[in-house]
């Protein structure tokens, strides 16, 4: 988030900035910027603030954006297709190489851009050209049997999109992405506003 | 969580669970999971564990889900459309109702299902018709824009897409869903796997 909020600050031509300014950004405190940017390395100089480029160049090497990552998408779904197409990945060096499925009747389509391939040729492929990265939205009765495939040929990490919890072996690092379950936090969040309607505004946000 | 992994068993057949077996399932402790659990009332007897479709009716009652969600997603793009056809929605009473978007080459278009709207509507078909939560899903510069029609017409809570921190007042919730940012997360984590490798093998996570 930190390198997200200082991108826009160089967007804006921002050469340094405080920590203040970047707590007011980001909706937290100066002392806890200075903190987690303090866990990285010794990045700001006290009363001139931070070297805005410097600082974006330090956390992008900090997050590993320096080298291109590659990779693909297993579960040629709605969700998957979008993610497959997203141009947001390719402008932060995610690079998606293909797109898999076990449907018969959506291997081989291009849905403009790639050609899905069958979810059968998953191991083979990966074994000839590794990624470093899969996203997963399978539906989710099909996840965990992907998810040890791709574990057995190599794959270390796994943005998971099935609303399943995988079990992986604890080399392998996975990320839930649950659309349904933001939702749901949204809507404790509405119903504590609701219930506490009553009292002061700002306690509404406790469910957070 | 607790929701999901309870409506596991459920779909088993399990009819109570210890905390030791939510916190396998789950990837915690069972005192943690007791601590949770208690938060929200006292729902577990000792000895006997937790009464599975009791404790998923009452966490559904607390999130609110005893209720029907109306949802708008404000943004045609193709994540926007995806999530606009999401099933996994409407399985937990989350109902999109609506789909805007700027661009007048989308407005009209059903890609599958819903006609997209345009988005000079948004507000007068908020004050006939209001709706629950708003999914974000504009370009990163339309959002705030989006954000402040969205809050002025009395929506509490917006699910946002757009790589970008919304500014809202505090009455307003928002949860933000960044792709490119959970790919970031993991490849951050696979830097940290390949600079420890060689040390012990679970050091490599600590950069979750």
């Amino acid at each position: 988030m930190y390198l997200r909020l200082l991108e826009e600050f160089a967007a804006q031509g921002v050469d340094t900035v405080s920590s203040e300014a970047l707590a007011a950004r980001g909706g937290t405190t100066s002392a806890q910027v200075r903190k987690d940017l303090s866990f990285f390395g010794s990045f700001g100089k006290r009363g001139l603030g931070y070297a805005v480029p410097d600082l974006v160049g330090r956390l992008g090497d900090i997050l590993g954006l320096e080298r291109t990552h590659r990779v693909i998408v297993v579960g040629a779904g709605k969700i998957g297709t979008a993610l497959s197409q997203y141009h947001g990945f390719g402008e932060r060096g995610f690079h998606v190489a293909a797109v898999y499925d076990a449907d018969p009747r959506k291997v081989g389509d291009s849905p403009d851009g790639l050609t899905v391939r069958d979810v059968r040729r998953l191991e083979r492929d990966l074994a000839a050209d590794p990624v470093d990265i899969a996203i997963l939205s399978t539906p989710a009765g099909a996840a965990q049997a992907v998810a040890e495939t791709l574990v057995r040929a190599g794959v270390r990490a796994i943005l998971n999109f099935a609303p399943v919890q995988l079990e992986v072996p604890p080399e392998v690092t996975v990320k839930d992405v649950n659309m349904a379950l933001e939702l749901e936090t949204l809507s404790y969040a509405l119903r504590q506003e609701g219930a506490e309607a009553g009292r002061a505004g700002q306690e509404g946000k406790a469910g957070n």
